[in-house]
């Protein structure tokens, strides 16, 4: 009988299973679940011990084994090896105790649970940290962002619609923009820790248990928030992979709009932004080029998540609502490169926010015409002479199609003859008046009013948006402590559990 | 000149971008956004006249034709026409109210705003009242549900993991599965309704205002929570969308696996449940035919959002940060199909719900051979005998897999072989110990640890999934009064300003 | 017992059913179906009366009624009206047939066929034409970008990579470019016409006939290329979907590239390229305002295949392989509106294109500074001296971080500087040939190689294109003519059978 | 200055972008494209030398250190190392010509291309192969398929639709289905294959070549179809990525249907089908488990291709239409997990079918009570007695209604009731033609026509998917001959040039 049959199958798995399935799949889990199985099994088998579930020599036993290993795995040490057969990481796990321990204890450890609550936590637990640290990426990108918008809250420049020259504002106020719509899909992202942070242990197979365990212990020691209550979601859901999917889809989309922006003031063309050479490319070819390239690596990285979001609903979809492989394993499997990608996206974004250098002069030049402050100008005649808005509008667009915006006096001669032709009588116009309506600087200087570029609009802004960034690094140094903590309870738990046990196979 | 002439525009629209875009989305806007829109310039010209931005007068009269327009609209009327050339909703809007006030007042009212501001607010608008009704339809589900698992709590059933028999469970375990991740879902959408309730106005183009506005009244006119901070961010994003769909994705899979489970087990193979004739399909060709094709049509509609979602991430995708009609318009536009086929899918559901006919014989039948029972039997062995459960297990799969579970007696003196060739003893099993170990309803009856099917734990799981309906009801309530009166408000300040108006000119 | 009862259902369907359903899908296929199934319906009866399988008499009378229908379809009477309550198209034109001509001969036509197989060859017929129709506006797209790559063909531009200046090119080059990869996605689709162009009929509800039918003349009736082999394929399958969808997707995608390019240079920074007013928008708020709207939502309208792509997918994904409203009604859905957008964003384009403004000056202008010639001053100096590439390479980059290239003088003295300092000795370098080779007229007129934008070699290529485009008109002419052919060969067969028929009944 | 400098750049790459892009991409490249590189290289200089454009000593030298980098890399060597800094893998092996032979010759080799025709022509030659191989597993799923439908031909079942049992059918007409479409998605990747193998190089950055290149022999000596007419198409587009993730999505889609049937029919409830133990999977906590999860993995690697595509797709959507890392880099990654996936899939998919295991006796059992038949009796009414098939089908469904189908007897008596009340006169049935209609078996015998589950209909199905194929097998067979007389061709050639040109130097 193969060592890898299991209940009443009597062969181990085929080959090809080996070569497609469990191989790959062990690489994989190896590296990143066996150090937090260890946790669990732990947390489990003091939880059964102290239910009264499992006799205290065989939880301690157990326990100083799970102990040994954890520090063997956290120096690198390959304690499974790699058998010729096998049926994955948990049986491999418990195949190893039994085989170091004997049956008993080394087969105790699986009652009243499954590897059904078992992956379902692990998953929870890899997600936790993984998103504690792609929340640490986004913060700090926030950070530079909101320093940037500081440091341009005066650098003016023409603010664009449909990529023509629209209004006068700052690249501060453009910049707290940015990071207004980021912060928006961070805080989700924040928000989705609570919905990850709960623990499906106890729901055994998917069924629960009539054994009395206290999966709220277990629960406390691995640092959750608490369990979920359902044992047929609790095996069955893999929602909060969606959630965390949609806010990283999400903010990885507005980096893509970021990054076009970027992208063309930073080309010839406009001149308005590059970068120190160690951002740049050169050309294989053209000697003349310096690219900004990484916006285009910035770009594939972020949109990563969409794809992975659409694999991840699509690999859910009519699947029996119960524990299933192709929810559980193949799924869910999507999450990882997503968060990678995100994160590989924030980190290149943070790079080239904190090392952009502006050329003041030529963001300025581009107001040079007055043209943007066409809609200054009307709504000078608006309030000053009382016009309807749409007849100003009118009066402005043709001093704008005329090129008159460019010269106050130029535009006072014309602007006196279309109100003449508008009013039918003349209106003298002060000059100054005109000077200081078509002024970009002064424009946005006056721009304090629903949530403009005026300086201490900017500022308001970068101050709100500070306030929310400083939340997030608290609630996630907050998590972390949590976390820290109920290690150090899980730890303490288990010498203690080692030590009685011991205590009583002496005794 | 053309009447769609505009600013320094000579020209109305080609023909082609009339057939093609202008008048189809006309077609939609009239009935979606002008009660909308009717509501917003209303809020505006009340504010722009409190700040003094208006004569009291001009405000008055625009106030009072606004009124009118919106009774009419109300009444059904298509106050705006159909006319052979236009530039898209809003300037018809305007060109009404010069057509019937004349320039002035009748062009005064786009002071201190603009189309972008407009769209952005009149977008969150629809999507706060068509998320409201959906929300309705959502939490109806829910109450179905709840009343459903409530019903079956005791109606047993075989647990399935891989579509094959697993452990016994009852209907109503089930039903609060579903449900809890259903409920996630509609707690997300519900989360979603504060990031969308914010308003825009007061950024204008995306460039704030240099006017003195209060962006805070106009919020408060329309019910909002509050003002979007930064004007690049108002008019620029859309993220919320993003929110939504992705919440509205995960609730239409959690559907349709839902779908599938009850499709397999209506289907003749299982026979577990069927719902009345009017629910059911025939054949126009198979005489014999019973079908329950709802559920296909309820996959179909939930899954719909998923598509909707990608379109409107790979809408935004790539577009300048700043306002766009690719997400304005182009992007935002799934939205509106999404929540139409959810609700369809939520309304389905239900119906299916609340109007399933169990066979409890035939779903209990499944679970006569008593198989499901052997977890339970091999914790029996593990916590009466001391055994290491794997150890037990594999004595269980033995029984299970000679089929001898069905019959304690059968199940006893194999059991006494099994173990004593394991312990090397004798070891006599009570009879009724077996069979109480394998009766499947005393299972269920047991289970009542880590969230399973016993009925104290589903009744605990459907008294929480209650009280979280109960807070999604109460939300959906106190929304919908919010904004009751705000519209209050706003039909007050519009009467005190019509009225103040007309005293002054009369005065 | 309702109207709407059948086989042994004993009951309508349920309000919400309809209102939800059978209402929005009736509207639906009123419009695009009806007119279809009249066709299929006829071919049926011929072929059924043809076998032997239906009484000629019976045929006759049938095939009156039907000829009687299509001609009001034809114009525009609703020959089924509104009833209060039905089960869908096929069984509501069946009904009509019984209550105008009696249940014999009006129940007989449903003989040997099912609404499996009829459903799937309405969705073929509907998608042969709309897919006809697309090319035609596909075609219309790629005769116009030809006709725009030949008048351009000598209008010199710098061509870009990562939005900086790169290399001479011409504007006539870079839209062959984008017309060869549009060409490949149209040429997609027109393969995609046989994979469509197959008939179902015969397949029944997917398990084929045992009575004697005919299918190949059915199938010829329609104008099919053929029938499908097997009838489980024939009613579960709709991968032809799948197929349109892609090319229509990849397609989109190449005009998204196409519009953001457009878009670039059709910004104030650049200012290449323009339209006239009436394809251009204002602002209500901006009056300086010339916005080329028309490329977001040309972009918008391009992507929307994508979502409806994945729609399809999704829908589809594990359904049963076997007829199923989820695939053939509800994933099959997502192919009309995708069809309706690529057709709007090719119109669009075909109109951009076809009144693009070009500003040659302007285009010129940015080859002023001779930086893109950098790479012909290298590939001089390798071929003319012998270097090395990459020290030519080095050479030129020295030059163009000098600014070297704008003036022939400089850039020789600076040169001869250079290779002093490489080789080791002075070189002295004509300045006439120095000039040619940093002469951006010079090297676009060189570029005839490896499909360059020198002229011949662009002629060259449009002409490629203009076979290939001149290949697909062809073969959508030839469809047609095969379908208008079939349809007279159906009136033929019917009137013949209606004489034949009543001759006998008369006789 | 740092080695990674180039162009007029001063500096490396920064730490962060070594980092997180070109350390993980060299070690993809590595694997993967260096070998297809050194094909490339030696083709060009090749080419070059025969152009007269480079020397052929020069040549000679660069081929000969080639061909012993080749071999090294085919013995496993890593001939690059990990250089602390570099940028990419091009510039590093250009570095490594030059650090080996001096910057003459090995700087030379370079000349009239770039580093973006390289890229373009290595993503083909890669995804060349990589779908070579999956089009080997694709057709040996095929291949398996036909065996099973032509071994289960006689295989009774019961068709289902929506389900539901149907009409009689077998597991061989089933198969054929399936194999039917999968077919059409195998052939479309077939055919994608020609677009793939054509060759971009000539078009150098993307602007062609002023040098006289000769792009065809470059294409011969790499085992092309031909050249990319316009250079800027030749490096900007990548369509063909998405019209092989296209068809890959849909064959995946067509395998979760296959599998759901397969999971739905190896059910407890159903019984059809198992597999032997090394294919199924047990539980860790579940004695009895017996699992067919392998197609719960196959349908999670079958969807993934989904997730590529929109990847893709959105990887591509509005960036500039010319070189671009987003594309070339980015978006095109996608397609290689998603060719992995796949091959996983298909060989899951085809281990399912040649060791699938069928329970004849319970397949049958299901047609036991012969309602499945009730079309067949309503035809066989129509025909023998011209019913009209709607008063046919209602007569049966009444029998279905009552369950009278099972007994031919009891079948023979309500029919006559049946019918007399319905003709108004008495109407004696043949009790063995009642039998012979309702008799499963018979149904399916006499099921040739349509496509139908006939023998001898089967037959031909499976004929007609055995020579499409086979023909498949040719198309392999012949692509590999030809790259393979390529490369001979390109390693005559090298040795030519190295012997020519060493005899030179020689000389």
């Amino acid at each position: 009988v193969s060592a890898a049959a299991t209940g009443h199958l009597t062969r181990g798995p085929h080959p090809l299973l080996f070569e497609l399935l469990y191989e790959p799949q062990l690489a994989d889990e190896r590296r990143h679940l066996l150090p937090l199985l260890l946790r669990v099994d732990a947390a489990h088998v003091v939880m059964l011990a102290d239910q009264g579930l499992l006799a205290r020599a065989v939880a301690a036993a157990l326990l100083a084994h799970n102990r040994d290993l954890a520090a063997r795995v956290a120096g690198g040490e390959d304690v499974l090896g790699s058998p010729p057969e096998h049926r994955g990481l948990y049986l491999l796990y418990e195949r190893h105790y039994i085989a170091e321990l004997g049956p008993q204890p080394g087969g105790s450890m699986h009652l009243a649970r499954s590897r059904n609550d078992i992956n379902a936590t692990l998953s929870r637990l890899r997600l936790r940290y993984e998103l504690h640290g792609l929340l640490g990426h986004a913060v700090e990108l926030l950070d530079s962002l909101a320093s940037a918008a500081d440091q341009h809250a005066g650098t003016i420049m023409s603010g664009f619609t449909h990529l023509q020259p629209a209004q006068p504002t700052t690249l501060g106020h453009y910049l707290a923009g940015v990071s207004s719509e980021l912060t928006r899909s961070v805080e989700g992202l924040d928000d989705a820790m609570a919905v990850v942070n709960r623990s499906p242990m106890g729901a055994a197979a998917g069924f629960g248990n009539a054994l009395p365990v206290d999966p709220g212990q277990v629960a406390g020691l691995l640092g959750f928030d608490g369990v979920i209550d359902n044992s047929a979601d609790a095996v069955a859901s893999r929602d909060y992979a969606v959630r965390v999917l949609g806010d990283l889809a999400m903010l990885g989309i507005t980096l893509t709009r970021f990054a076009t922006d970027l992208q063309a003031w930073s080309s010839r063309a406009y001149g308005f932004l590059t970068w120190p050479d160690d951002l740049m490319g050169g050309s294989s070819a053209m000697p003349q080029k310096r690219n900004a390239f990484v916006l285009e690596n910035l770009r594939g990285q972020a949109v990563r998540p969409v794809g992975s979001l659409v694999s991840t609903l699509l690999g859910m979809k009519s699947v029996p609502f119960s524990n299933s492989v192709e929810v559980s394993g193949e799924a869910t499997a999507h999450l990882w490169p997503a968060l990678a990608a995100a994160s590989t996206a924030l980190r290149l974004a943070r790079l080239l926010v904190e090392r952009l250098q502006v050329d003041r002069a030529r963001m300025a030049s581009i107001l040079g015409d007055r043209q943007t402050t066409a809609t200054a100008l009307a709504e000078f005649l608006a309030v000053r002479y009382q016009l309807p808005f749409r007849a100003a509008h009118e009066v402005a667009a043709g001093l704008a199609h005329e090129g008159a915006l460019a010269s106050p006096t130029d535009c006072r001669s014309r602007l006196e003859a279309a109100l003449e032709a508008l009013l039918g009588r003349p209106l003298p116009v002060a000059l100054e008046e005109v000077a200081q309506a078509t002024d970009p600087q002064a424009c946005v200087l006056a721009a304090e009013h629903g949530g403009g570029p005026g300086p201490d609009s900017v500022r308001r802004q970068v101050a709100g948006l500070r306030a929310r960034t400083e939340a997030l690094h608290a609630r996630r140094r907050q998590w972390w402590r949590r976390w820290q903590e109920a290690d150090q309870r899980l730890r303490g738990s288990t010498e203690a559990a080692i030590a009685g046990g011991q205590a009583r196979s002496a005794g």
